[in-house]
């Protein structure tokens, strides 16, 4: 849940004036996503997000995810459209911060994921990666394996703290991930955070992809191995196969995998666990108590990296 | 910020089928509110909020809740209207809640107050106090006079750590509120929580009034002792004076204030700077570090508490 900056009606009036998009007429923080603040807007025209750039977010990044999603937007996906202001920019100021507001989507995230999500979803994510093949600017993924040792560094001293000998497994985790890791399978743009909560579906259909503020460039199976890990595990982590199949069955009937992207599966799911418990072992050691956040348990996703580790080729995910 | 119980869309899904109010479009936490979790929810019919109370609330107090709320409504008041499900019931259960759905209020609340929103705020006040009248189940004030005393006990002990003397500060004025307070006013039903994040504007209007969960059966002055505590005042804790009039000759047109009324002011503003002083020393004292709410600072109550005793009469209001 996020509302980090109060936007006053002042600012509020004063900023809709410079766009058509008519009278304002209902303004409500949203208690969703943890990066930004966003609110829900309602004009004489329609209904709106509108998104305040909190800190962890690059300013200097801003217009290429609003380009990528202005992109997708036109070649038919379904998420946030950036709606650009009388001069022409969607990306403004408003209350100290970067701001702009993009179109609502209608649907409701899925709060318990059932293999009826997961065929939609690999349509989506499969159509996403061909669609952003037009877009010509590139983001390197921060989050991607480049970004591990860093991050790794900063939690080892506290790792054992959290769970004892964890150190030592994530630097071997990351040595033999990093060793495995395939350099030439096809490349592009990767949503790189497709968690159930991005994914808004209506009427039993998928009607929307939202929040693609880590958006980057990377392998595109990479983003496949960061899906499994969000959307078929069960709550014991264990995975649920059924889920998995019918993802990857529904992906590769939009994007064909080849043999490469099929045989990596294991590693690239590896990679996915290990970056987002080493970003949850970042937040949870750097959280302050008191913060008005909650902190995700890095353990569920070293339990799913060890799920990984020992997964012996891609037949495990049900390929 | 609020959403404290999370909503599967199974389990909205068939809670909305128990009403006619058409298909789930949309739903979305808002970061609005601190007792309860809201719910912005969008059907193919219209817009709505869901409340699904939490631990504060109690359940047996929740049907006068939502019967003053229907009786105001009913009766011109803009405030929100509980939307009964197909077997004529508004109160239910959701997740382990009680939950109740009630209409959507356009507009946006003031965060800067000026005196162009005291006027249409006094009108509304009073027009509530008039509309309530018809209402015959009383709510005793657990917040009024009597709550004051346990309260007071509760927060003594750490009130020093907070500001040297503070203890004996709020003593000495529980004691002289106490012994000053009036009892022949006029009696109702009172908001008790009318701050202006509970109040709507659209255009310039007053379109909507909130939240309703401390609603009581009190002096009506009282709730205008809140107003003036909540409105009134500007950051650094002087009183605007133009503010306080302009509400308080706004609510006299519309419900004429007796003498002993206006002559009560001082020592009923000095009754409400202590309830919120002491609610939120309270919450400051016994909110646990890490919780996801945002403390209130108590001292900007208790030095409302310091103007109000000094106040010699009604004038200082504008009165």
């Amino acid at each position: 849940m996020a509302v980090y900056t109060e936007v006053s009606d002042d600012a509020l009036t004063a900023f809709l004036s410079e766009y058509d998009i008519g009278g304002l007429v209902a303004f409500r923080g949203i208690a969703e996503g943890v990066e930004n603040s966003n609110y829900s807007l309602r004009t004489t025209q329609g209904d709106f997000i509108l998104t305040l750039y909190e800190k962890r977010v690059d300013p200097a990044e801003l217009p290429w995810f609003l380009g990528l999603m202005e992109h997708l937007a036109q070649r038919g996906i379904s998420c946030p459209l950036p709606v650009k202001a009388r001069d022409g920019d969607a990306l403004r100021q408003l209350c100290g911060r970067h701001a702009a507001i993009t179109t609502f989507l209608p649907g409701i995230w899925p709060r318990r994921v059932r293999p009826e999500h997961c065929g939609p979803l690999g349509i989506a994510l499969a159509s996403l990666h061909a669609a952003g093949a037009g877009y010509a600017p590139r983001r390197p993924n921060a989050l991607g394996p480049a970004g591990w040792a860093p991050l790794l560094a900063a939690c080892l001293p506290d790792a054992d703290a959290i769970a004892p000998g964890l150190a030592a497994e994530l630097n071997a985790a990351h040595d033999s991930i990093l060793a495995a890791w395939p350099v030439h399978l096809p490349r592009g743009h990767i949503h790189a955070d497709l968690f159930p909560d991005n994914v808004f579906f209506l009427d039993g259909r998928l009607s929307g992809l939202i929040d693609f503020y880590f958006a980057a460039t990377d392998l595109l199976a990479y983003d496949i191995a960061i899906c499994i890990n969000a959307w078929c595990f069960e709550p014991d982590i264990s995975l649920n196969v059924t889920r998995a199949r019918t993802f990857l069955a529904a992906y590769a009937a939009t994007r064909p995998l080849d043999a490469a992207e099929r045989a990596a599966l294991p590693v690239l799911c590896q990679g996915a666990a290990l970056r987002f418990a080493l970003t949850r072992l970042f937040d949870w050691i750097n959280t302050p108590k008191g913060a008005l956040v909650t902190r995700k348990d890095p353990m569920e996703y070293v339990r799913r990296l060890r799920f990984h580790m020992a997964a012996p080729d891609e037949h495990a995910y049900g390929l």
